[in-house]
């Protein structure tokens, strides 16, 4: 079959799965902030109720009341996430009459036990469609993988089922997943659903769109560069990458699969903090060692989590990384938290950002390190033809020796070791350590398509392996002028030149928190402390 | 400078060092079986005395009580050390003066104070030559490594230093390290104290062999396929491989450094379980993951330790890997244990070891997969030649590409998963998962030099990362006859065929107990079960 058959039949199966629940004529405003307006079904309130919620554990109150029900669920989010596909063309695998089946399944022993499943009872999850789920595709993006399904559920798919989770359905990524964007051949391109001229980010990106567009409740991801957060970032979501030996990637295909020098996460993308901190308390403290052999033995500590959020902390504050200056909303936003941040008794410092330049310099090698055999063996196998990101990679990389693979090791390993000194070495005003460094996530908001191209900000913790949180704190407004600036570089140039006030007024500003290396619960507590910060200051996050 | 004259330069400033503590008209029986025979210093009762002490606790309570003194300590171990130096040829890089100087200090403190500098205060600790030690050559038995002093301590050796161990010595290991036994152009060939005629075992096996003659109380090695396990078991000593990212291996250069998918580790030999038991804690427990990026920050978990003290058992016990079956005295030594075990109330069941061949043969191509090219170029840079296990490897190794490595992790990880699935699923008679594995540590007690072919025991838990600690257990008996076998294979027979127990008889039999990855609590408490039950029987461990 001509990969143009498959494609065609792929996206027809798709569309035959979605087209019990589509939304004809659908008439919805192209550009607005509140990107959730979009994707409203006015016509049935009670979807619009069900699907209006952001966290996780006030659903599981309402259907733990009886005041609604998994099947109930399940529809309005199927519903809404219909809506979304024809707004961006988030979806890939469709599994809503499992998902039903599931829940009724759910509702009859909630009936006859009074009692829930588990601790996701009921909770509508979708999945990057990098998730093994047994019986339907894996297809991470290439043509090739059409039409052979995963004959396993991944580690991730059996815990959160197992905890009652409903899988409604899988998302889109770009080709060869390395691209901070997300398309490729077999899908086609997922927009922003702010302005379908601008990308959603990548590569989780139509896990983030479906999320921004309450498609979804809870969204889980990969991240070996940022792929997790970029999208998160550009669509005001909270999201996170964990250290990688935290959280399950058994049962997750991906591409280079076997490099793990520069090891990808898989991380959890939502609307809200607390369901971040829900589930992934949940899956660390759910044994994940036991169905992951890469995972550590290290339950989920909640002292740690508690004590950061209770005392006055110590915050690097990266505004620089030496390489790619910040739009000015980003630079306004990162110094209005800090003056609250010291006005509330935290001690800011400014972090040097030194190390990071020759950072990226290493892990950039990583990726490519075959020549970009891998990612050129799976396009072969479809025949479909390379997006430009994909081959610009595909040309200007050349294959290492093995030898000098492990020489490249060597130095990642010495860059890692600077780094943790550097954070040990720092003591603040009052003489304690750093806590968590807070950081940009991207040097831009969101960009028009195929723009994206520094993403130093958020790689940098996947070489050193830190968990990294990003939660929308701000917004771009009108008077976040540029000044004058001339660039170091022509990355920096590129990115300068990309800043268009007027074209993202409105759009959210996401900033970031980093913890050291496997100490999620620190990172995780001290968002939670900005957020609420942040949040006690102006009412919402985002106003 | 000629290799010869490098080599010729080394061991000249070697002996300069040792001679003022060297023994003259040294006569010692050749071959006995209680080794510390051999290097008895009758004339010095003291020193005999202290250097009999095989635990840590007992030589630290005495000088806590002002019984002796750190620098009288250091001065017996330099002396018995050089004895054993004298027999076997063990060491290489010599710190004596600089260990009597830390000494006195340690004694001037504790006569101001009263108080112990730390829980290691005055304890003799010797090195494998691959730590670094400022000041001093790392060869790792390379001539071309040669005058080239670490600029910096180790991150073990800063730890040690810090909690007031003295390191005295460094000592032998292979060219290469990537082999059981111990030998290299540069500093020689190291032997078994029992008998010159027989290897050591490698590739920590100058520490080994001063550990086992009393020349030191606790000594470090690394074990990649089993080099701490090996001498341990060879010369009936401890020794323990922790999960690699459980204690720092910073500042410890290796053979084909940055190939880390099969990880070596760092860990303690001694000639006692206590020991071995207080100084893992003493590491694990000070934050090794604030010195090492690869550490995981897991502290010592006490209550796992005790836990697994304080109950009946479950073990899965190997007797026979399905490649290379062990010798009678080793299946015997297993029989006799599981018996004790299963009288105690512990549950033994045998264990499922088809997934061994396969495991052991994924890890083979990984440590050549440069095509030797690390080894090649440190003998290349000191012009040496090669030993013939060194040359068997380069001549048969092919380097692979990038791309086929990451194929290779991928069919490792498979590999790592299938092997936690079965653990994971077996269920005892009483219906309770298993908690350690007992296996043998090598299909044979002690063999002539160069004869060491098959390491599947040991080499198989750094596929898996799991910890493993080998204790002895039992010795040759002159009863232990080899049954009438038909080989399965070309290295079972000659292994079968290096069987002659009348060569061999009275020498120990160590067998090794092993735990799930980063549970070296567990394993390191399961051990200290079996030691107190093997020993209560007995009276001594050996007899």
């Amino acid at each position: 079959m001509s990969w143009k058959a498959i494609v065609s039949r792929k996206r027809h199966e798709r569309d035959q799965l979605i087209a019990p629940y589509v939304v004809e004529h659908m008439n919805r405003p192209p550009q607005v902030h509140n990107v959730q307006e979009r994707s409203q079904i006015e016509a049935e309130p009670r979807i619009q109720k069900i699907t209006d919620i952001d966290n996780i554990m006030v659903l599981l109150k309402q259907i733990e009341k009886g005041e609604t029900g998994a099947e109930e669920v399940t529809r309005a989010y199927i519903k809404r996430s219909v809506v979304a596909q024809q707004l961006t063309n988030c979806l890939t695998e469709i599994l809503f009459e499992d998902a039903l089946e599931q829940a009724r399944q759910l509702d009859l022993e909630w009936k006859e036990t009074g009692r829930l499943k588990g601790p996701l009872h009921g909770i509508p999850i979708t999945l990057k469609d990098q998730f093994n789920v047994k019986g339907v595709d894996t297809t991470i993006g290439y043509v090739g993988r059409s039409f052979a399904p995963a004959t396993e559920d991944a580690a991730l798919v059996q815990m959160l089922k197992s905890m009652g989770a409903i899988i409604i359905a899988k998302t889109n990524l770009p080709q060869s997943i390395m691209w901070a964007e997300t398309e490729n051949p077999l899908w086609g391109l997922t927009t922003n659903p702010c302005n379908p001229e601008f990308s959603p980010g990548g590569s989780t990106g139509g896990e983030g769109t479906l999320l921004a567009l309450h498609g979804s409740l809870v969204g889980f991801g990969t991240d070996i560069g940022g792929s997790i957060r970029i999208p998160s970032a550009t669509l005001g979501l909270y999201g996170f990458k964990p250290s990688s030996a935290r959280l399950p990637y058994q049962g997750v295909p991906v591409s280079t699969e076997g490099q793990e020098h520069v090891p990808s996460s898989i991380g959890p993308l939502a609307r809200d903090l607390s369901s971040i901190c829900y589930i992934s308390r949940l899956i660390a403290s759910n044994q994940p060692w036991n169905l992951d052999p890469k995972c550590v033995p290290l339950p989920w500590n909640e002292e740690a989590f508690q004590e950061i959020q209770d005392r006055k902390m110590i915050i690097g504050l990266i505004l620089d990384d030496g390489v790619v200056r910040v739009h000015p909303p980003i630079t306004r936003a990162l110094q209005e938290l800090s003056a609250l941040l010291e006005a509330n008794g935290h001690e800011v410092m400014i972090w040097d950002t030194s190390l990071h330049a020759s950072c990226i310099e290493i892990m950039d090698l990583f990726y490519s390190a075959d020549g970009c055999e891998d990612i050129r063996r799976d396009i072969d196998a479809g025949g479909e033809p390379m997006i430009p990101h994909v081959e610009a990679l595909v040309n200007r990389s050349k294959a290492v020796s093995v030898y000098e693979y492990w020489q490249l090791n060597k130095r990642k390993i010495a860059a890692q070791k600077m780094y943790l000194d550097q954070w040990n070495a720092i003591r603040s005003h009052s003489g304690r350590p750093v806590d968590v460094l807070l950081s940009p996530t991207l040097p831009h908001t969101t960009v028009p398509h195929r723009m994206m191209r520094w993403v130093g900000y958020t790689k940098i913790w996947n070489l050193l392996d830190y968990p990294a949180v990003t939660l929308p704190v701000n917004r771009v407004q009108a008077g976040d002028i540029a000044p004058e600036y001339v660039p170091r570089n022509a990355l920096d140039e590129w990115n300068w030149n990309l800043y268009n006030p007027e074209q993202v007024e409105g759009y959210p500003v996401n900033l970031q928190v980093i913890g050291k290396k496997l100490h999620e619960e620190k990172a995780l507590g001290a968002a939670t402390v900005i957020e609420n910060l942040w949040k006690g200051r102006t009412g919402s996050i985002c106003d």
